[in-house]
């Protein structure tokens, strides 16, 4: 709180934080829309300032002075099955909740299963109720967000939307790279016919770790052996048939990569049924780093996906997108986390 | 689709409606919004006229003539990891989803689990985004269903609101008779020291089954005795605990009534750790018929909730109020499904 004039306690303003910062009040203006044209010694300086004075944006009336809804959609374009399955969403989710709290702006969560649902929620959002979107679609073919940026909506997607090219911006884990890491610590640890599970081959997170595979075994010499490739559907059901389906074709399997923990948690399952152990007959490595990984023995050695990083991005690129900035692509790198399973 | 006077086929109208059904546009209008002062013959020929015509309600035309925003909040004020947990909000949510998409509504989904995220989305709400709120909020105490109805948001909870009598619209299963029912089963299979584990003691769901429990037992002539009596949390691991403490305090239990599917997931696990065998050593009856009464070995017997009527009654509550209509509290029945666990 600050004291007045007359004496009494207000809250601190705008200008007790330009003059605290000594800059100018255009500056913390531009800095709490977004941050573009402020230098980092300016940015540093509010930052210091706003905590200083205590400063709390005001949404509310700035949603009336600029006619925003000062809201934010983060919309799944994914059945609703699998949002309740996949512990990777109930982390994302979370991350954009808090990193859209620091800006005092509520998340509201849309969830299109059916063709039916995209229409009326792409209607609704178009229609001014809401700033922007970050959308969690993975499937190439899916119209949601190229229908998005057309009614001009600022947009991030979570992973780089298939074939709509720099126009939409995204944040994405690295999945070549981290394909890369594992099957090179499969090959490290002595394993030779090494299989993969695949996420959906319409999707980034499908072609680029299965490309990252393919590169590991062709520098390591070995020959790629399509009977080793099962494509997934990043379900824990799909991970376990798919498992099945390489162990018929291909026996003598040593190792699987598993492109999502929750389809290797399905995988050690099946192999535990089909009296192969883990790792000893067949080394096991996920993908993720989510609850999955720990939620099943032997725990799952994987690639830790970034998500408080992936979150935060998301968020601070869409409020520099409503705040009118360019589209851009984030990649962000993976670690592997070497846990039991291979 | 209907051929119009100059030969072009044109989407039917109310109009066409209300002509096929011989009734005024009048009567078309308040049967499409919600239904009240239509009488059920009248209702019948509409509902013949709509499905003969092929008519879509044309939301978005009707949202810019009423100034609504035709669009539905589903609103749950509790911490997002129990969201995904307990599976019956994933039945709950596709429900009320469904229900609305009938009348080309979309759903808005909003988890408050701080205090900070419940006034920001109380704000988006009331600041005219949303036409209605369908509230899943469990605690007494909670502030949010009477700081709507001061805003004269139109709102319908799922299960009564402890302490606002009947100024809140509510849906809710027959808790208490479902827990006598419960209790009577399984005093009929021979059970006589029958704990309870309840739910939380400020929510009807926790006070109202363990009236029920406390009244059958005293019908049988069984003392009350509150060492067999603990508090749980619907969570699992909550109700694993509870297990632990019921056990300590009375070895000797013989059956146990668990107040959600989810924590009678946790009670036979628990049970199984301790040595002991379900149901022969101890039966165990469980409330919901969610997912996770067939996700345990042995099956739960429960008492189940009618999840589909329960989101298919709040919908139409909901729309029925934003047309106008009063506040009403509605109380469907439960059914005791018998598995293996008691």
């Amino acid at each position: 709180m600050t004291t007045s004039a007359n004496g009494r306690r207000r809250p601190p303003t705008i200008h007790d934080v330009a003059r605290e910062a000594g800059v100018s009040r255009g500056t913390v203006s531009r800095f709490l829309n977004g941050g573009h044209y402020v230098s980092p010694a300016a940015r540093r300086s509010v930052e210091a300032a706003i905590r200083k004075t205590g400063y709390v944006v005001n949404r509310h009336a700035r949603s009336l002075s600029t006619g925003r809804s000062d809201s934010v959609a983060f919309l799944l374009t994914e059945p609703q099955e699998k949002f309740f399955e996949d512990p990777n969403f109930n982390v994302l989710l979370r991350g954009c909740t808090e990193h859209l709290a620091r800006h005092d702006i509520p998340l509201l969560l849309m969830l299109a299963a059916t063709d039916d649902d995209r229409r009326r929620l792409t209607r609704y959002i178009t229609s001014g109720h809401v700033d922007g979107v970050l959308l969690v679609s993975s499937h190439s073919g899916d119209p949601v967000a190229a229908e998005l940026r057309a009614a001009g909506m600022p947009l991030v997607a979570c992973g780089k939307p298939m074939g709509l090219g720099s126009k939409v911006s995204y944040v994405a884990a690295d999945d070549r790279d981290g394909a890369r890491e594992m099957v090179r610590h499969l090959l490290d640890a002595g394993r030779r016919r090494i299989g993969m599970i695949t996420g959906p081959l319409d999707t980034p997170g499908g072609t680029d770790r299965l490309a990252g595979y393919r590169e590991v075994l062709a520098e390591a010499g070995l020959p790629y052996d399509p009977a080793l490739v099962a494509e997934g559907d990043y379900r824990r059901a799909g991970g376990e048939e798919a498992a099945r389906r390489l162990l018929s074709r291909a026996p003598d399997l040593d190792a699987v990569f598993v492109a999502s923990d929750l389809m290797a948690q399905g995988v050690v399952n099946a192999l535990h049924q089909l009296g192969r152990s883990v790792p000893d007959d067949i080394a096991v490595g996920g993908f993720d780093d989510s609850a999955a990984a720990t939620a099943v023995t032997p725990a799952l050695t994987t690639m830790r996906q970034p998500y408080d990083r992936i979150s935060a991005e998301m968020v601070r690129m869409l409020l520099a997108q409503i705040a009118g900035e360019d589209t851009a692509g984030v990649i962000l790198p993976t670690e592997l986390v070497v846990r039991d399973s291979a």
